[in-house]
């Protein structure tokens, strides 16, 4: 965290998930792995915050002394914990391997510490208190370190007598920020005045729009309600290009459509490359409505895969609105599905004409009675092409769901 | 900074350019907008660095604090610049308008501290020196931060001694973190020593293993030289494992490769949704040796698309080795490539068995004479499980690649 190369995300989450139960982040610190640096920002830190989370430093190697460091605060022996032992022991036996010697290292307690168990890892949290402080050390990849700061908040290890701020992520596509701004300033303006206070910050996030509320409310039920009213009125005015009021993803939200709706969606992609099917099948459960995809990026494989003669690709270009009908209605009608979509463009860097730049795509999808068409123009590098060619696609597979359900 | 929405980029752009003369960032501190507070961070952190680089507070409204703070620290009044005073009344003219009262702050110095023009903003940077350290006040804004940073290069008030900071990242997968390090820490423990000494840091990152190397040099070329010696004998130590001496990504090795062995690959995913073809074609140039795959989720799919007979499924289990190879042959044919690749797999959080629980993953990868079939059982939740797959697929593919080579 100390080169020029890696941004600090850790420190956001952990700040959004602290202030929700209303502790306000006061400062952060990044040091390196050096203990004494490390002690001397635990000592004079301690005193000044009701809290001190540090993240990383637990791992197995010499050059990991977060441990180490707490020890030489409170001033007491390292000793192994056995339980801790046996949950690294078998962890590593899980995936049928012995443990090495050198995660021995992880077990290591500083006497009067609590352990904090990891499910997610090998690395053992810490808890302590000292300097009228409490010490919450936890290991640094996000997927270790936040189901233990759940569960920390959920038995109250970490816990703050006073209200909180509670937070809301609604999400919009196909729109630009100051579009988008100029709709919701109107809406959101007024709420910073309210008895429950709602400050509003939008963000342009991967070519889509995200607006973030904050609450500063007494209860989480005074948050909730607050917030819950905010997100209606900015849906109101925004209409459904507004897709998210509780940070979901959009494959997220598009599969619980298709489960409502009991259809099931087949793909055929060009220049997305599985991307659509791959977000597609972030989502638990999409077996339930996904059951194949098919990546055909050359010419070749359109007409092998999805059915689109040769001539008809000759006749329009790869690149072309009938293409990516014919790429929906091929693999719609191989995979037997309810609707099937068809992507195909220039993701770049080369490829492009003055007809057809970089970033054009045509995008299809299709169903019984239903149809989508359109070709965008997307600006940016090949993988930002990519991802927004998926999301729109998924937007276009959204919108269709909600027409027909009116 | 204090939020949980945005990420810090100034501190790698400062960190880049003082690497560059040599500078090690021995820690970094985000505080609010409270005198008290910067005052404390100044005062413990001077005598612990040759610099501290403060940027932002250099406002003119009353939450613009760092001016102040600075004049706490060396304990001396603030006075009105009088030539600091006329830049920012010639920034305002030369836009039509007059300086507001409030921008007169802008102008205010602490005693014996000197003023560092801004020329692409109001606020003037300050330098002091104060307990061994030289302090360097710039403004948040990148636009006026960056260049005021190179001038104070230029004019060597910000300088070192030494020479630059260079850096190499090199890549290992298929390994544990303390597996990789038992193995290369004989290997750069001596190098610290060295008349071109580097450091040598190991982190884990989504289930792979990262070495940042950082070389103290003279000049480029002997820190280059230095780590390109230093790369060779890690590779030399980590044998095949280590897939990338300049940081580069697997698919992008695995895409060279192909191309200079002239070879094709296609691919058929069940668990990795596409996740795979998706990472193949992130490369730019990807058409010349990739031209399609299937997304073969269910049963009937694996039939259709890859051939794979209903009986074999029936008799092995969707999830087993002798269907990702049947997979493997039947995409390998169908796509007349020289490479086949099949994944199959639990991707989670259901459809886990004792027998084969969330995370076993089979993957065949075949050739004409060379062939590649494992299974893994990997941690981690589903996305994390689909990258391991698609990750191991690629190293898998690499092997193969380097095999045919010998």
């Amino acid at each position: 965290m100390l080169t020029p190369f890696r941004v600090d995300t850790n420190s956001l989450a952990i700040t959004g998930r602290l202030n929700a139960i209303g502790y306000d982040v006061g400062s952060k610190v990044v040091v390196g792995d050096a203990l004494d640096d490390l002690v001397r920002v635990f000592r004079t830190n301690a005193g000044t915050a009701d809290l001190i989370v540090c993240t990383g430093g637990l791992g197995p190697t010499e050059d990991d002394v977060t441990r180490d460091a707490l020890a030489r605060l409170l001033d007491v022996p390292l000793d192994v914990d056995q339980e801790a032992l046996q949950g690294i022991r078998a962890r590593f036996a899980a995936r049928g391997l012995e443990m090495p010697a050198i995660n021995r290292r992880q077990a290591m307690v500083p006497q009067g510490a609590t352990v904090v168990p990891n499910t997610h890892g090998t690395a053992p949290g810490l808890l302590a208190d000292w300097g009228g402080t409490r010490f919450v050390l936890l290991p640094g990849p996000p997927r270790e370190m936040m189901p233990m700061i759940e569960r920390l908040i959920e038995t109250r290890a970490i816990a703050s007598g006073h209200g909180g701020l509670f937070r809301r992520v609604l999400k919009v596509t196909g729109r630009t920020e100051s579009d988008v701004d100029a709709t919701a300033q109107p809406v959101y303006r007024r709420w910073t005045s309210d008895p429950v206070p709602i400050t509003t910050t939008i963000l342009a996030v991967q070519g889509e729009i995200e607006l973030h509320l904050t609450a500063t409310a007494g209860t989480r039920e005074e948050g909730d309600a607050a917030l819950g009213q905010a997100a209606s009125a900015l849906k109101d005015a925004l209409g459904p290009s507004l897709y998210s009021t509780h940070g979901e993803k959009i494959e997220a939200v598009v599969g619980d459509l298709l489960r409502l709706a009991g259809w099931s969606v087949a793909v055929a992609e060009s220049c997305t490359g599985g991307l659509l099917a791959s977000r597609l099948t972030d989502v638990p459960g999409s077996s339930q409505y996904f059951d194949r995809g098919v990546v055909c990026y050359s010419n070749q494989a359109k007409t092998d895969l999805a059915g689109v003669p040769p001539a008809f690709i000759e006749m329009h270009g790869a690149v072309s609105e009938p293409v990516a009908v014919a790429m929906a209605e091929g693999i719609r009608e191989r995979a037997g599905s309810t609707v099937g979509i068809g992507i195909t463009g220039i993701a770049g860097p080369t490829g492009g004409t003055d007809a057809k730049p970089v970033g054009t795509v045509s995008i299809a999808v299709l169903a019984a009675a239903h149809r989508k068409v359109r070709t965008f123009r997307f600006i940016g590098g090949r993988e930002l092409v990519k991802f927004q060619s998926a999301q729109a696609g998924l937007n276009m597979l959204r919108l269709l769901l909600l027409e027909r359900a009116v």
